[in-house]
């Protein structure tokens, strides 16, 4: 028997990720030339699907890389020369961070504990970082930053690139690109595929700081996945080295699958699928929502509190067929985390929550 | 109908992936943590299944990346502070050297013009070069590097640290890794699989060359799947960031399956149907091979000048359901290149010369 998964990631595929994966496999797309055609219609249409569904502009182009994490160095190597900032609260915005400091850029930060949110106004922007570095979603401890806030502040630092790691989110955060310079993701999340590639989406204002700093002597913005090497095969709707063929072409597919769906029904799905697990937590005596704030609270990585072992209540819940996700590093034993992606419905998450109760 | 790729890479598929695609599928390996001791298991079983394969020492650690491309990337990063060295005959090597350029490492070239081959007696590594870079097979040109002079090479310069670009022929040559510091392929060549996966294999020199790079503040080892960070997480066989696991498994069964069949006979096959396409190029008066010494032929990409338009006798055999690889960049027209892989059989290689002879 087959368990549903609402770990945060890898996570549930999509219902239709098996029958992509079969088409690409009928279609002998594993063994096809990344120079040909038919490579560059399908990343062609991926490109496509995507910007329909995000709503993604001409200023801005997607790549594909190996990782999600692969594009935080990207884009710091590519768009800092001296100084990036950060707003951190969790693991995942820290490791961002973390990357800044190890490849020697001076790094500022914002930090507050795990558990709490950003808004706009708090926020103040030293004055010579030059990319904002912004996580929708945190996927550590469930906390979100609403695209209100993070448009609100860039159209006070309107001179500063800004980008966001919407790793655990996409497609849920409704982003203004013309005035979020780049954004990113990893498809084992929300697109409900297996983890190995993440999608880069970032703008010319990204590309003409990239082609700046090649220039300098004092600096490197490395030799792998370049965004002026990227941005120069995508013109022709290919990539500077081999990339997942596979991938790529059901990525294309599941978004294709979401655009028929309606970007704005999944948005609503999901909203409406949190505010029922949220609902459950705060009414049980056997959880309580780790983030008390609403505003703050993630809408596809909910993270709860338990009142038993949570590792008791993770084995219970595999026996029933139901795997969640255990709590981020030392909050292992006190936590669950809830994926509410696209792929598991409202039915699924029913049974989950009776589940749960037991 | 299904047609057989002899291209370069992506290549035809080994004949037991499907059905480990399908396995993984059954068993949801597509949604299990990479934390899991599932996952920690799938990992140990691909690195014991390597280890046996290609004959791989303790002193050596093996990890994923998204492609080859970012393992020379890693590995200038990690194993250089200012200079390498790098023996170039074709487009693969330079772009290696090219990535030393771009990463502003000093770095010494040995070039040779596209076909022809190095020997250990004529090459000179400069005093200062740390990493000495060689590719045993130039992908674009057909041209192989014997290990028994890469090993010659090294007994020279014991003090140096060496690495093997085996890209397109791993698991075919038999590396002593008493003497090679580090190698690296991808697994949509030889090991017939759907491109999107680097393995590189490094020791405990690489290691510790990371490790005192690191400490230095006027340079970098980058952020992103550094050496001393894969290492760490390597000890419980795990990866920094969230990777590949479908094709991490798949990888190891393939690897099985290539040590059931053993190694020797493998490498004696590859022997055997490379020495049946040269016999046949050699003969035919439509084709010549590329490479005229034939201790530089390479035994998995096979180049061959054509008589004809090249174009005109791939769209030829295309129709009859065999694919072979056009020339490289500005030789696409005059010549074609057929891959030598485990997944192709001696019967198949003999209806592709059929047909190349009709």
């Amino acid at each position: 028997m087959k368990s549903t998964y609402f770990t945060p990631g890898p996570a549930e595929l999509f219902p239709t990720f098996a029958q992509h994966l079969q088409t690409a496999m009928d279609e002998q797309l594993g063994s096809i030339s990344h120079r040909s055609q038919r490579f560059r219609d399908i990343y062609a249409h991926t490109d496509e699907q995507l910007r329909e569904l995000l709503n993604i502009p001409k200023t801005h182009a997607i790549f594909f890389t190996g990782s999600a994490s692969e594009i935080w160095e990207r884009l710091l190597l590519n768009c800092v020369e001296h100084e990036s900032f950060h707003t951190v609260n969790g693991s995942f915005s820290r490791k961002f961070y973390d990357y800044a400091n190890a490849l020697h850029k001076f790094a500022h930060i914002l930090e507050k504990p795990f558990g709490q949110g950003f808004d706009a106004a708090e926020i103040e922007v030293p004055e010579y970082a030059e990319l904002v570095c912004l996580t929708h979603n945190e996927t550590s401890s469930g906390v979100q930053m609403r695209p209100s806030e993070m448009h609100k502040l860039k159209r006070k630092y309107p001179q500063k690139l800004f980008c966001v790691d919407m790793v655990s989110s996409a497609p849920y955060p409704d982003l203004d690109y013309s005035l979020i310079d780049s954004a990113f993701f990893s498809v084992q999340k929300a697109f409900g595929m297996p983890a190995g590639m993440g999608v880069w989406i970032a703008n010319e204002k990204c590309l003409a700081k990239a082609e700046r700093l090649q220039k300098y002597e004092s600096l490197t913005i490395g030799a792998h996945n370049t965004l002026p090497m990227l941005w120069k095969n995508y013109q022709t709707f290919e990539t500077p080295a081999t990339p997942n063929v596979l991938f790529i072409y059901v990525l294309g597919k599941i978004a294709e699958d979401f655009n028929k769906i309606g970007i704005a029904t999944i948005r609503k799905q999901t909203e409406e699928k949190a505010k029922t697990i949220y609902k459950f937590l705060e009414k049980s005596d056997r959880f309580e929502p780790f983030v008390s704030a609403e505003r703050y609270r993630s809408r596809t990585v909910i993270v709860a509190n338990t009142k038993k072992p949570a590792g008791e209540l993770i084995a219970a819940t595999k026996q029933a067929g139901m795997v969640v996700g255990s709590g981020y590093g030392k909050l292992k034993d006190s936590q669950i985390r809830i994926a509410n992606f696209p792929a598991t419905s409202a039915e699924q998450v029913d049974a989950l929550l009776r589940e749960l109760s037991r």
